[in-house]
């Protein structure tokens, strides 16, 4: 069996945005097996004599000549990485010049910046909306008027996760309310739910799904029975239909895409870190 | 004042992807003014024509040319949303060909799979990860064996943002140790912490920083108090240079750069989600 491709994700900063990229890219060559790492804070000319010579030796060693996505802005060091014989994908390079064009103005280049902490009080607000997702996630506050939406959803139907990659990526002050048995038993939102109606998103779940879940939190347990799972997903469905309150299935979906979608679904347009 | 120019990251699947590298762009034009957006899950001629016309209109109300950073993979819905005049950024169109031919294969165009569960093992990891950080992140669990790392630091350092990050993007189990007061009185390690020292990273923090952040939390405690923020950190700081272990200080740095750094001083080579 042959290698697998090395690619190599080189920055100057955390490396998060050749990654992205690349991984993008690789994906759309399903039949090729790639063995990928990352060389971040690649910018000084001897990090870049480094990084080429790990990456001339995986060619070497494979068989196989590398694949570099660069971000890296100061031309010199991609000019360095570039005798490493790798195949160099410089991800900003195509678009400079039509943005520069464009725009009637000349890229000022900072090393890093993209995933530094360019702006404080933006970064704060992250920080901030994470420790209020992780707060906020018993349904034991009553107050939710400063929540900027609530997931509603049964015991393990991916409000959690979905909460935090909201608080960390895009600021959103995300609250969690799981829905309880006695909950369950109206078909209605619960009383303290109702004044917030239209910063609710409800998460459903496949209930052959959730009960594998839970089966690995609490094995053998009533929560985790099927039955409990297939009575509990169908009350909130009902909730959710009553109540006309945007409902998704987290079964097939990841937190991504989950939260992709809330955010366009309530109109909340914030930009993604 | 002129209008801020309009940006759209419009994709198949997320915009993630999108998202990124064209934030990763605009940042490098700190001149200009932008006003981003995004429009997800454009998968069907229909939902291009949209988003064509949303474009379109916004070019119209600001008088300036929009850009559109995309990551469509269909070339139809690409030639639709060029319709709307604006400036287009295809974000995969430069690196295709030349990984086609340096693979010698051609590109499987899968929508708005970047982002999706393509390998539910590799999924189920990373909300895993993260239920452990969560569920590990107040010092009282006594058997670490099972991390992957275990930050170490004085409360509010920035334990647990990294932890989550790592785990939601990384897969990684990482565990979150801070440090007491009976810890600071010794010069070394806690002993339940020595056994796995091969896998800790210490986050240090300016005593100033760390007081204002206290000070949020619990306003004119003892606990927020600058001479405790003081003492505290120095007292880390002696641990972390006898017991010989690395660390950063999270004053200045983003949860994205401290994470890279931490994967990247353990040897710790895992893929980006």
């Amino acid at each position: 069996m042959s290698d697998a491709r090395p690619v190599f994700y080189v920055s100057d900063g955390t490396g998060i945005t050749a990654e992205t990229i690349g991984h993008s890219l690789l994906t759309q060559f399903t039949q090729q097996r790639f063995e990928t790492d990352r060389i971040p804070f690649v910018d000084t000319p001897d990090r870049a004599r480094e990084a080429a010579a790990i990456i001339r030796e995986s060619s070497q060693r494979t068989g196989l000549r590398a694949i570099v996505v660069n971000t890296c802005v100061d031309e010199e060091l991609s000019r360095i990485l570039a005798e490493s014989g790798a195949l160099m994908m410089d991800v900003f390079a195509p678009f400079i010049a039509p943005l520069e064009e464009e725009l009637g103005s000349q890229r000022q280049p900072r090393v890093g910046q993209a995933h530094g902490i360019v702006d404080f009080d933006t970064y704060h607000q992250r920080i901030n909306a994470m420790n209020y997702a992780l707060t906020h996630d018993d349904g034991m506050r009553v107050d939710y008027s400063d929540a900027d939406l609530i997931l509603v959803g049964v015991s393990r139907a991916g409000k959690t996760p979905t909460c935090v990659y909201l608080a960390l990526h895009h600021g959103v002050r995300a609250a969690n309310y799981p829905l309880t048995e006695e909950d369950l038993e109206t078909d209605r939102l619960p009383a303290k739910l109702r004044p917030h109606k239209h910063k609710i998103f409800g998460l459903t779940i496949d209930p052959d799904r959730l009960h594998q879940i839970r089966q690995e939190r609490r094995p053998n347990s009533r929560y985790a029975e099927l039955s409990t799972c297939k009575s509990e997903v169908a009350a909130a469905d009902v909730i959710f239909r009553t109540e006309n309150i945007p409902v998704l299935s987290t079964t097939h979906a990841s937190i991504e895409e989950i939260s992709s979608r809330v955010l366009e679904t309530l109109g909340i347009n914030r930009e993604m870190y």
